[in-house]
């Protein structure tokens, strides 16, 4: 398969090479960049002559994919990237975004926290690419929209519980992620000396990922869910760890809870219930999703923590897994990776 | 004044060595270790050479204090330092104990968190050292049990709020803390290959500074508080954020709430409001708390962070905080040491 | 192919975990650890649920190998190694020990820097495991001694020069090494505290790598190389950058030296040559050896540097490299993964 | 005395506010900065709120001096800062450059690796301010340029050495920076996720730095010095460490090595003489350079390793070192901060 990839020296992007540089079935055709457009992959990062079909390292970073693509994965910023992926989208191309631009259904809510909607004729039609809730839509889509590194963790973490009915409607997501999170661009947040050896909380009135964290548990609770989402940065390149917090509707045992975490995830390949709670390190480099449900007795209150490499499950490999589950290939196929511990 | 260190060799300990070089008032006369005892303190911690009074490099590492002293500080872990101290306390000796043993006023919460406690008969009298709290008490105090490293931002950043009622009586706080906080001793939580690059949460069915928080908010608020308190490793040396959650219990200005926290702490020299939410950077080496308060209006939360250097505010920087108010000397001496940043 | 490692709960047998659960051909059926030894793997490390053949995390970890094998890999540390290899060895059973017991030739050598050998009559059958200088002998080797993580990039950097006698057979090498290299026992010199914001030099008489490197390169130059050799600790968990200096023994253009190591290193699949000098982050997770030479005109010096993951090319990825030498199988199965950057 | 700064916000400009806080008898009385001009201190900096003389945080900063000043700092970059310190020049006001624009004697050589001096004519007079080679010139000075932050430890570590003629005149020096030294100016070279869990060589063709070494390593020689000089960017805020290979040009003991050293710098307040290599951060925040001589009796080598805070001896601190001295103050005031360990 001839995939092409938007924005190729965006992490997003640099990841999605790392990861296709292991796949059988798809084979890189296009890369685009902006302001590096001319220059060879290689000139641009240096490592990735180590990779296999040394092409890679050879291919030439263009403005626009010209060639014959069969999917197009797009790490460009919002906007940038829906109307980047219009030609494919009319074309009839199947597509995976990376940003934000087709997870809201609802294209006021886009407005409201990005901007006006450039192709809200489309929203419809695209699926919210969280493959563990959605792998029957996604197998039809044309236009997945690949979730955010936040609401990854967030939504798999509370699902289960607010769809039995556990807890009440409203939780409390106090989420932790690496740097990495913030993009290659050049920001005082991602400034070594301004965020090393330092901890803060920020968006506190808001962050754009909260909206899609409601709009998926509301839909698994079949409620509205009042969510209250605090991110913060932390001094590590690569990792989310979600703590979520919510009172439980009613009593139930950590065995109880145990079993319906284990149930709902048996069969998926990329989600893991453990009996630990997780270092985001047991995920480095990896596709997964580790999640630990505790009953927090004295308080009555379920904790939920859950780690992912925010580069991968939450968004590059999560990425791949939607493109394997559109192109009807095996889902795991080019995720094998194992997490990098220590 | 003369000073003795008990465990000079912890964090805890050394702390006070950096804190006390600067104090015009008190001498160190005395310090302990277990391990390190018979060699100088230069032995063990080269950098302390660079120290005025060339003299503390070249002091002895003792296993008992032996000498006449006006204070003793302890950097002992629990049990340990009540043991250590008990002689002192017994003559009258002012003690100001960075560990455990006195915080807790109950001697069952203690035996619950830790164990048997060794002379329970003093609990009564000990003072819980947050100076904020407590100054009154703590003028007048023979024993003065400086807080937990958690407890203290969490319980800043709340007292205000529970103090009006603004929130009901059952709180959330989730901690970001450096790995110092696990002191000096080899454990693999500690480890530099184990923690780098990764979070993880702990301690998730109880913390032993759950129990202070619970003690000294419910005092606070003059009703029985509700904790649930989950804390997390971050990959830095130095440093605290507290994000607390509560529900609002009455509709409320994010106006009010600065204007209740500004009120509250006009006249503390160590706590500052900010309108921005702190990075705990930003009180590297300093004995500082910073809090900023959130209304959050699309949920009805009151959200509340908090900074403190924990080895600093969280501990040392605390202990000889309250040292200066109970020997009757200006409460910032010797504490005048501004954050290093970057 | 029936594997066996010995020692899998420190780092260089858990990296074997990770690499040998890419590998079509070997499949790993027995593993030791000392103080773990009745545990699952699953217990020690959960995270080894992530891997395929979830078979791998509910393996018991045993004291001793006690099934049939077809190769074994120690973790072990020198002396306990060879002990535990012996068995093996004298059944004539192929063994690559990651540890240093067999690297040197010369008993007397070896007791300076260690011990006494335990036993030295297989010192001289042994093969230093560096695949790049020594592959036809490892294809007939039964006891392979991996190279130690420092000597690896410094041998690799150099050898092209003396071998052409570009150098006079008298190098520096400045070495820069992340804290895993230091493996996972509980040590000041790995207490996250101690080493992060900080570098060091250490072992600046002297640092037990060195003789390896005296050792290859004289052997390589055929002449005795006098090398000093530095070592320093660095605030990362993976990886190693060398910087090594000599003197030019005659002119020469950059071109030269570029083509001269182009061509030295033009098949091995594990060496590149680049144009700018590499970050130890190209490597990080890979088994690839990045090596940049420089032809300093202002002083007439020749500046290799390179960089490597000391846990793959440095320790367990080159004794897979070797294994697959040893026992005729592709040199690079299952040492395919990419670097993992950012 | 009335202080005037140029350039606040940047990382030496910061730092010079932290360290003048302390400062008995200098007063702050004008800030500039370019981007940030019209602001408050405290709105670019919100922790300067935790000052003494809460003053500080309400200062506005300007695009230029206008009030009266008995002595300007700058913390601009080179070029810009000659520009702006030319009126104080002129009006015989004492400057202290920390940029690099007074440092080179000779314009020729500053051009070559700047630009075209802007005020050759000023270069006679300025004294090259590393304190304890220069005293009693910076006493007579009206412009001192503070040494960059490599040269600082690479010639207080050499200096002893080569006056002696125990090495001859051609020296390596392999030196580890923090991240700060590169400023707070936005490149990739200081973005979190690119540098983190990482080291990497620079500017291997020669750096900026290396002239200012030689220029004063062959005053102190009397010779021409040859160095070959390697920058290394190292993941950590703060801290230089310099590895310093030379030839020992006669037999000579380490005890008569640690007279000379220790004869050399008796009297110096920030600089110290260790029996062990030392640590980074046992100079964090403080302005004392730790030097550590070796004799390497395997190969002939004098090998000194040095280490200081990049932002305080390497820059701030002892641009205030100069200041007190030029001023006629006692040369430590406002330094004494010990430094932050762990």
């Amino acid at each position: 398969m001839r995939i092409g990839i938007l924005n190729v020296t965006g992490y997003a992007g640099l990841e999605l090479i790392r990861l296709l540089a292991w796949h059988p079935e798809m084979q890189i055709v296009a890369i685009t960049g902006r302001s590096q457009a001319g220059k060879s992959l290689g000139e641009v990062f240096p490592f990735t002559g180590l990779f296999p079909n040394g092409g890679l390292a050879a291919m030439t970073i263009t403005e626009d994919i010209t060639t014959e693509v069969d999917l197009v994965f797009s790490g460009l910023p919002h906007k940038a990237s829906a109307e980047a992926l219009l030609p494919f989208i009319e074309d009839g191309i199947p597509v995976v975004d990376i940003a934000a631009d087709f997870r809201l259904h609802d294209p006021e809510t886009y407005q409201e926290w990005y901007q006006e909607h450039p192709c809200p004729e489309y929203l419809e039609s695209a699926v919210f690419g969280l493959t563990e809730l959605h792998r029957e839509e996604v197998q039809q889509a044309k236009i997945v929209a690949n979730p955010g590194c936040y609401p990854t963790g967030a939504i798999l973490g509370l699902a289960p519980a607010l769809a039995e009915r556990l807890i009440p409607p409203a939780v409390i997501v106090d989420a932790k992620s690496g740097i990495s999170g913030g993009g290659r661009s050049l920001t005082l947040t991602n400034h070594y000396s301004e965020v090393n050896e330092s901890v803060e909380a920020y968006a506190l009135q808001g962050h754009r990922h909260m909206p899609e964290i409601v709009q998926e548990l509301s839909e698994v609770a079949d409620t509205d869910v009042q969510v209250t989402f605090v991110p913060h940065l932390i001094p590590m390149t690569r990792g989310i760890l979600a703590t979520c917090y919510a009172t439980l509707a009613r009593s139930v045992t950590q065995q109880e809870v145990d079993d319906l975490y284990h149930a709902r995830y048996a069969d998926e390949p990329f989600v893991q219930v453990l009996a630990v709670s997780p270092k985001t390190k047991w995920t480095y480099g990896s596709n997964h999703c580790l999640i630990h449900p505790v009953v927090h007795e004295r308080t009555g209150h379920l904790i939920v923590t859950t780690a992912i490499d925010n580069l991968v499950k939450g968004a590059s490999g999560q990425a791949l897994q939607n493109a394997n589950v559109m192109l009807g290939l095996p889902e795991t196929m080019g995720l094998e990776a194992k997490p990098l511990f220590p």
